[in-house]
């Protein structure tokens, strides 16, 4: 398949960009400042520009979106607005702008993360952008079939740990590879407004 | 209890009113054009001044967001962000801001609605904002306690039927009055980081 990937500079991103490689797959990585095409994907009109720069596209994979995390009394308007902005409406534009240039039997594969189902401390801002994210998805894919579109969430990354790992405590890591391993299960697969949780 | 309802002059706010006040609330009402205490909520400058203006309150509750139902190939990315702004951001700073003025026990009671849950055609930037509404909720209550956070999510209103009717066919509808009751069970219960399906 002909794959758009965003955000192939993450730490996930680079995973799951070997393994569709590894697949065989033709991927395209899209980012603001490196990646085969330039997009800030964040800029409604940059999203929009996006799809006359790679053509056909079989499947949208994104694995981009940053969110802080602070207490709860820390954090301000502007941060929660700035992770919607960062995280949710960028992968929800993808979705909405990409949907007439994407194969007919094509799949959106977006990324939110453990807080929204399994709350912590310092993570109101992830949860709600997550949540935003994961209800989106169940929405459009009543819509947009056969064309399809799942949410990979994950939890902490064994591979983030050191900088994140205060922030999950006793929760189980999960090894990026088992995330990437999700991406082609909802790239390959049939599946449909699913949320694919990890571990 | 002294509550401050915002979105009193809404269908859901008007019903939560009369229930609190029979129930011998002291009910502040909040509004953009109306209500004893003029604030628009979905200015952050105007949220964090209006608590001076109104003094220490036991329970907020909120009945009060607009979203636009359009099919998804309609929607805009400003129909996005507005809905988020409007409903779930506006909602999200009345906690971050009343968190500091509410009584230690007090509550915070939030509107969602069911398309997060139960997608429907048209709904996907509802369905988006109710989600990041709940799952702020759930992450707002291992912060806050003990005090409280719930939201009340609620089919289409049997009052609604004539203008929102046609976007949940099958649907079953929802009591305006039960929706009332349901803020009730929030703000004289004990239940924190819940989300109050209804029916």
């Amino acid at each position: 398949m002909r794959i758009l990937l965003v955000g192939a500079s993450g730490t996930i991103g680079r995973l799951v960009y070997d393994t569709l490689r590894e697949r065989g797959h033709d991927v395209v990585t899209v980012g603001r400042s490196s990646g085969d095409v330039r997009c800030d994907v964040t800029d409604p009109v940059q999203v929009e520009e996006l799809w006359s720069k790679v053509g056909e596209i079989d499947a949208v994979v994104s694995t981009a979106g940053h969110v802080r995390y602070a207490p709860l009394a820390e954090l301000t308007s502007d941060d929660f607005a700035a992770a919607f902005a960062d995280k949710a409406l960028a992968q929800i534009n993808l979705v909405r702008t990409g949907l007439e240039h994407l194969a007919p039997k094509g799949s959106f594969t977006l990324i939110s993360g453990i807080p929204s189902r399994d709350p912590v401390v310092s993570g109101a801002a992830a949860a709600a952008v997550n949540g935003a994210i994961e209800a989106f998805a169940r929405a459009a894919a009543i819509e947009i079939a056969p064309r399809r579109i799942n949410v990979i969430s994950p939890s902490v990354l064994e591979e983030s740990l050191e900088a994140f790992g205060d922030f999950f405590p006793g929760f189980e890591p999960v090894a990026g590879a088992e995330v990437a391993r999700a991406f082609v299960k909802s790239v390959e697969g049939a599946a449909t407004g699913q949320i694919l949780a990890l571990p």
